[in-house]
């Protein structure tokens, strides 16, 4: 591990780390933000999982989310999309290879020896995450767009493991979608039977105990119709009895700007349900 | 003028406009922040000069400002840095040609055909946000390294034009200090005589009226012994009778977390200032 960037954020310290990742073969970077509190006491931790083209920097550089990990005493860790590199398997287009790594373990050539983002974002981070900074073991977990995806499915996946999960303009659905099956063929293959197992909507229909979900989406996103389709995570929790919150914002659209303007809410939220934790 | 980009942010606007600048003689962009109450009465203006390298969405993107200015309902207005177009001189160099205009007009050939970010920022930009948005004549103006130094002469140079001033780790003294003296060089000529009136400390020692301004510096800073010397503007205000606030920020760096760490408080200042001027 090897500190990359530092610098004072709201009385706490915004770095940047790269490290060897053993899961996914590759040289990877994430951002983590550790509060004024972690200075002296270890303290709970949100991930963020952020969209297709982002790196570990979109997050700490625009959501404006550092102020109000400070007020409630969060540690905030950004991990990059995919795992990269010049051996890494990667395609021409925005949303698949490199930069959109969908958050699941691929099983499909050329792709199934790195892009394993899914084992990376919920065993490998959260463990090198843990041991090297003043982390406890409480984590929440939120997301955008992709990430959002990513956030979901790793809270479906994982019961217990995440206190609390949210997330802004989620692919909520990828198995129905564009973003979502071309990924999953290329990533997973070509039988749908296959993609189940990382799709919000799949997981919250076979979820077994009661999940609690608090999902924010603008009603001017130019994906909303054709990418993320909130109302099928609605129809998912309401017929599994899930405790979906689901608010839709007027105006907002796709873009950071939107994030940005909700962040604090979510990061409150999360907080809440850490501190009601211990 | 064209309208480029729209978001909705903080319940207001954020929006960046292309237009054909006459005093520039090249197409510009800049951004503008319209918080919720420009929907129903018009509102001052608080324009914002970025660092070296910057464009118009560097602030716009990373400050956070938005959550402040719709607060305290001000307008924020971020111009780009220098003329742009490949017909537009330039250099290779970081700290001259474009992204480096230094809020002056040049005389020197081959930057004074173009090179007039004072006219622009101080004469022309106004009128067009006055003219087209929901804006009041009440200004203030801030800015971060060369655009706080774009500030402090804007300021400094056209009393009574802006209400309130501030600036995060201003170039202070540019005469006196590498960057400002190989961009002074450029685009003044090399008679020192005629840097001064673009010079903040030396205009300050000059100025007949009591000024009035906040500076937040941090002490981690990289370029503060080379390029910044707050020292020196301490010592103008101090000489002069002016009221200079000059805060230090042990640990903080020059970066943009600096300014997300404490626009609040300087959004607070301007919205005070120009709340009791009306």
């Amino acid at each position: 591990m090897e500190r990359i960037e530092q610098h004072v954020c709201f009385g706490g310290r915004q770095e940047v780390w790269k490290h060897a990742s053993a899961v996914l073969g590759c040289e990877m970077r994430f951002a983590v933000y550790l509060p004024p509190q972690a200075s002296f006491e270890s303290r709970p931790v949100l991930y963020w999982l952020s969209g297709l083209t982002s790196t570990e920097q979109n997050f700490v550089t625009k959501s404006g989310a550092q102020r109000y990990a400070a007020e409630h005493g969060l540690i905030l860790v950004a991990p990059d999309t995919s795992p990269r590199g010049e051996d890494v398997a990667d395609d021409p287009a925005y949303d698949l290879g490199q930069g959109a790594g969908f958050y699941l373990n691929a099983t499909e050539e050329p792709w199934a020896q790195h892009y394993r983002m899914f084992d990376y974002v919920t065993a490998e981070l959260p463990g090198l995450v843990e041991s090297h900074f003043p982390a406890t073991t409480s984590r929440s977990i939120s997301g955008h767009s992709m990430g959002g995806h990513g956030a979901l499915i790793a809270s479906l996946k994982k019961p217990g493991f995440y206190t609390s999960t949210s997330a802004f303009a989620p692919i909520v659905a990828p198995s129905q979608v564009p973003w979502g099956q071309k990924a999953f063929t290329a990533y997973l293959g070509r039988d749908p039977q296959n993609w189940s197992a990382w799709d919000a909507c799949a997981l919250l229909a076979a979820a077994r105990e009661k999940v609690r979900l608090f999902v924010d989406q603008g009603e001017a996103d130019e994906f909303l119709e054709t990418q993320l389709k909130p109302h099928l995570l609605h129809e998912a929790a309401k017929a599994g009895g899930h405790d979906l919150l689901l608010r839709t914002h007027p105006r907002y659209d796709h873009s950071h700007y939107f994030i940005a303007s909700f962040i604090a809410e979510h990061i409150a939220y999360h907080a809440g349900a850490l501190s009601s934790e211990r």
